[in-house]
């Protein structure tokens, strides 16, 4: 039993059978109905006009929807373990031409709106210094971490009062919705957000995400974003069969019981190892305390994950779990004491 | 029956059932079984040891091999009509950091020695010009014209004797090797050829290219390219789906059964129309002339295709047709007179 | 007697006792009283309300223009013989972070609008193709040729009609004010010019151009143009001695009396050669053909030159010299037959 | 009586002489005699073959060093507050196509060998995270100090151990030298430091610094250095204007008597204000407290300087002083109290 990544895992039956059902003739690139339906299948979803591309990976969606933010003389305030930070080789500044990261600690990799203000505070508005323009925050968060519709909006009006815009990489959105139990739309655009990068693949997924824009500039950030997509090499020319997983997804409420699945199991586990988490475990991922002994006995039993430095482990569960699948773990992690 | 584009055309079985069977946990990103094997397939197909990596596509693989051939105050010299001047909304621009196109004119879209060297004893040796520093050819060419092994070592000869670079744009490489009937070695690496897009997604995959690194710098530019592609955006997180299909293309031959299939659906296509057409019919494309009146009938019968500026129209055949499938459209137009 | 280029002449008087003038202490960067004076001082010049920023290059003016006019994804129309095609190390491209250069042939290094609109006209409106965002001219242009204040004006319709910026390449728009003898308003914003590179240097300068902005984007642009300053590295820590240099040009009219020296000396060894030119003589610098033997009894004779390309010479006059001065070389020219 | 800033003083007397027996006619661009003697002046000074090129300002002098070290998906490990961090900006974004600046905390804006150990431990080698391919390093130090020999010595072990370059940012390098009294070897490549800016501005000088590489690898980088400098807009047309700067300084000892007369100065102060330091004064910096009315006395008296952050000030003091002529702000401070 795999607790890698939810990136280690197959593809869900109902994304499978969508993409086998796009399997005939259409137009190239977006041209196709399947791309057609998104803009509609994203604002039904997020009760909102909203504009929404698909791109093949996490990694291009968020440098995409960055570049839309932040000229190449600005810089984004984002967490220093944000996936855009540690994880993407720098592909933020690729297709920002060289923005800035502007780097900022805090619990649970989330940011708070008052280190945003300091930060702010502390720049000069002169040529010399970058000037923030952008705040990135990923939902949820690189620990698992939620933030609260009231924390999302929070950083937007923080957003608002320095006209600066707003991206949230949401990889795992899905994850967090699920355990907020909210509307999307309160994590989104009634909070302040321009722009969601909107996870598919960890979700169930075979290849693509969304980059889903809202409010009065979204057409002319997604027509922009059509042109670094382009440029950046991700207009597939059978666009139809990314289209078609997006829309298995969204159409229905398959993102969301994909996620609650994997937030179930999580959960399980998490209630069998309550004394050794080092973060609240809100959606899909743990991080528990863990000896080298402990960690080889679990693996001799057959349950693979990552460790997280020295005498800790991460476990990523994911759509094709629920808690009563996990529950072998459960009993392992509990028969660790 | 359409010719818009071998973009428009479903996938290849022996592709979906590859993508089917790649269906199952295994590590992210490339560190699966099925991008493991790339390097051995390739070396296999080209009779030579070369490095192989996967992107989700042709304009992605064009760019990243130019970024590993050519520095951002470098040129890379090419034909006017190069998918990577007209159809790729700057990309190479983009992953090189601003090298220039330096483009030629010349018959059937191919670039000729002469005019390469010519171009090259123009441009003085001082830092106020951008030095070319790398060629790029389309085989087959933007018109469907292929370059012999002799023409391509030709160019190879040139290349090499001024310090440059030479790419292949191969998205549609099987259908000119169908046609010249040589090994694929013959009109690469024998030829000087240093990297090759591999196109797959033309000849009946889903999504993904390969770029094929050869000779003694192979694996220092594959490992360049793999930082382009990652901070590109282009590094899949359940990269075995892409990886599964190039692998069902040059395991075996399908890769070139399915050239040989489209080549012979536009021989067919070519002999019906033979006083229409504007070039040679070498693989599977034909530029031929026809009025606006016989466009229209063309597609009151059911037979879509492009336009190709005034009083012509491009027809492009794929993996899934044939010379029998296609007799439809051969019978049409040889009624037109 | 030197005619390599007007930048191998000494520093005019003038400018040497300008910047004498202002070897004192002031605020660094532009914050001092000289960088201040520029505005008003080139809306002076020009009769209307602009922004002008120094920069220490012509090719930072000209790349700095073009990125506040241009998107990476897009291009430049320009000729191919332009400064900034051939002379500049791709410079633009490294500004606009990758925008193509679209050039085009003409007589006299000069655009025609029908060549404009023609290639405007061929470039489809999707993503794949790179839109053309700007038209930039040289005024006088490469080969020493004025553009009408009707000739500006017309391209800059095409520019009003196609939503492009229009940049004018002013290295040497002293000379051709000198020659057409107009207001400098009816080559520029009158005629629907954005930015001009103002030249300095060429005309008696030591370092520094300046960039001017027109119109109701004017101060954005120039706003955005700070940016670029900074971040190319082009804001001097001790800018009074370039804005002191500027201004000892505009403040008066030494600008134009600099210019008309150099034509009349120009114009003077062009009736001395009037049977060799290779371009009608309207500014400061003459093409004549010249044989190999003939340049080496000038040079034999103490008159510099630089060859151009095979049986031609190129011949560049300063504002250091004036008809008299370069007396002896009209009788040089005058006595080869 | 000023002390804002060594860019607000004016050009030093022998600097201007050079300017003025420069002002002649000669080849443009760097092809000039004075331009042509800058790799031996420079290779006499740090006794060891160098090559020296002179760009326009310290941002373009650090940006394009920094390009000649890392690639656009690298990292340049540096201090927090240093200029390229703080007051460039992005430029070092800029030129290297948007490496990353990873800081560091330190006193006095000095980094320490352990904490670069520490940061390049934290990072794995794989494509996801961007790799560090460069030390950068201030000397002296955004607050003053310098790094002795062994300091720089044990920076440079870690970066050869790390195969990554070294960097030294010396817009003050004269005035570490004045005070460290040792060889201006000690500090560079006998330390392992592969390319200094050395400052010629802050020093006296009018306009231009200098890149100095040392090294097996000095010839290649310094071609490359030239291409950005020309495609930076950075290669003036009159370069023996700038030359001939660097030459007045570094062909005497007057870039090291500039300095001991600025350091002698600040050392003045220091002994006045022993009470009221922030970082110990070791070249021509200070840093103290201040209140506001205090700060108002001293400026009501004459005294201009910079506020820095609350209750505190920074003095600066500069080549056209020293111990002598800053009595009267030295007697200003002491009576303070």
């Amino acid at each position: 039993m795999q607790f890698f990544s939810d990136n280690a895992t197959p593809v869900c039956p109902e994304v499978m059978a969508a993409i086998a059902a796009a399997d005939q003739a259409d137009f190239g690139y977006d041209g196709d109905a399947w791309s057609g339906r998104l803009d509609q299948a994203f604002s039904a979803l997020f009760d909102a006009p909203v504009k929404a591309l698909w791109v093949t990976t996490g990694t291009a969606a968020n440098s995409i929807a960055l570049a839309c933010l932040c000229p190449p003389y600005g810089g984004v305030i984002c967490h220093e373990e944000a996936h855009i930070v540690v994880d993407e080789c720098g592909a933020p500044g690729f297709y920002t031409h060289g923005a800035a990261l502007m780097t900022l600690p805090g619990s649970g990799a989330k940011l708070s709106p008052d280190m945003v203000k300091d930060r702010l505070g502390a720049t000069r508005p002169d040529v010399h210094q970058v000037p923030a323009r952008a705040i990135s925050i990923t939902q949820a968060s690189e620990y698992g971490l939620a933030y609260t519709p009231d924390e999302v909006a929070a950083l937007g009006a923080v957003a608002r009062d320095h006209g600066l815009g707003l991206h949230m990489d949401g990889a795992r959105f899905a994850n967090a919705v699920a355990f907020l139990g909210c509307h999307p739309a309160d994590l989104t655009w009634r909070a302040g957000v321009d722009i969601v990068s909107f996870g598919c693949v960890k979700n169930g997924g075979m290849i693509g995400e969304a980059i889903v824009f809202f409010g009065a500039q979204a057409k002319d950030r997604a027509a922009q974003a059509e042109r670094w997509r382009k440029r950046g090499g991700h207009l597939l020319s059978k666009g139809r069969y990314l289209a078609a997983q997006l829309l298995a997804m969204v159409e229905g409420d398959l993102w969301l019981s994909n996620a609650r699945a994997a937030n179930a199991a999580a959960r399980s586990l998490a209630d069998a190892a309550s004394g050794r988490l080092l973060h609240p475990v809100e959606t899909n991922e743990l991080f528990i305390r863990l000896t080298h002994d402990e960690a080889a006995r679990l693996r001799a039993a057959g349950f693979d994950f990552y460790d997280w430095g020295e005498g800790a482990a991460r476990l990523v569960t994911n759509w094709s779990q629920d808690k009563d699948s996990v529950q072998p773990m459960a009993d392992a992690l509990k028969a660790l004491g």
